[in-house]
């Protein structure tokens, strides 16, 4: 899990900017000896967080886990933190294997202050009317091509992706999205949310959505909303 | 409600330091025009955080307890919070009204990773007997003389206090001692946690407690646990 304010996003950088897989290789290299590499389930953005990311390495000479899980709690900083080691089958990949993401996405939607999870929740205290946010929700499940959905304008691979749940919640003040796919494209996530808000406002109408998958206008989905409120919930294998 | 991390506590300080009050005392002097002075229930110490501050003032001019509440949430910063205004009775006053007090402190006592509740929390991963803390926590009740836990060497006026309740209770990976007074001295909820904990740890003895009241000597009571954890709940009026 890791609190990603901090970081330029989980993929490490040429330039050695601060990131989660760069920080993660450097202690594990610094515990082993050895030149890590480690492969995350998938790459969060600058300034998401993860409670549920999965990152699989091999290792030359074998460690204990036990050892290796006490290492990182030693050595990690603060704001990243391993809460289990486990010794995985020899294919396993943690991004090649992985089968579902759950993602969700925190909204404060009240003017009353948030103080305590400021960090963790986009703040927007407009009116939203969740029947319609649920209306457009079900209409963006499903196996489609997402590319409206997409920030990445040279995307060259298939974006075809199954969502299979977007639930939408009201917890006290706050509104949490969670979408479950078998994949994310770049920023996927944070435009399907920026896409239900505007529903929510009545700035857009739900039955237009199918009309983004056929065009696959990255102008007509709705804005990409802040990173500071998704967070990689969890990670599935089969 | 703050989040104390950022300020020098509550108490405004001769040298315009960041405090809490003097935050306050400028926002509201900016929005009406007028000198104001507010008196907190109590003061809480540098990176006590509170989630039931109570705060009184008195202006000229009478100013909508709407517009109050707009203007403070607007011009505060994001760590200081207004939860409401209400216009008070003529006598009122924050901290001579307050009939008690609830401070809770949490301590995250497990080697798991603390990655989003960081800054709320004292990380102790030792091993706790809470039975122990619960023994010690009866004894440290009852109207005494609470000078061993007061870290304020000249403290001069009475220092006798009620504590009513000191509750003890694990909620997953954390402990939170909840603490209830008709008043706290000087780092008081601070000193008394300490004292839990080192009961706990089995270094002290629950039946040594009463002998702190007779002696009243800081030195034979536990240690002053940190800031980051102990967060003001709840002030009580009559």
């Amino acid at each position: 899990m890791y609190d990603g304010a901090r970081y330029r996003g989980w993929q490490r950088l040429a330039d050695s900017g601060n990131t989660i897989q760069g920080r993660l290789e450097e202690t594990l290299s610094r515990m082993t000896g050895e030149t890590v590499t480690v492969s995350g389930s998938g790459r969060t953005d600058a300034g998401v967080h993860a409670l549920g990311q999965v990152v699989s390495f091999r290792l030359e000479r074998e460690v204990p886990c036990t050892e290796l899980l006490a290492g990182l709690r030693s050595y990690l900083p603060e704001d990243i933190g391993a809460v289990s080691v486990e010794k995985a089958p020899e294919r396993f990949h943690a991004r090649l294997s992985a089968k579902e993401k759950v993602y969700r996405y925190r909204i404060w939607n009240s003017a009353a202050p948030c103080v305590f999870e400021r960090r963790y929740v986009y703040v927007l205290p407009d009116r939203l009317d969740v029947e319609r946010m649920r209306a457009a929700a079900a209409l963006l499940c499903g196996t489609h091509s997402y590319l409206a959905f997409c920030s990445n304008k040279h995307f060259k691979k298939s974006p075809v992706r199954t969502v299979s749940a977007i639930d939408i919640r009201t917890v006290g003040s706050e509104l949490q999205i969670t979408m479950t796919a078998d994949g994310f494209l770049y920023n996927m996530a944070r435009i399907i949310t920026g896409t239900l808000i505007e529903a929510g406002r009545g700035d857009r109408n739900p039955e237009d959505i199918p009309l983004l998958f056929e065009e696959g206008r990255r102008e007509q989905a709705g804005y990409t909303v802040p990173a500071c409120g998704l967070c990689l919930m969890e990670v599935r294998y089969e």
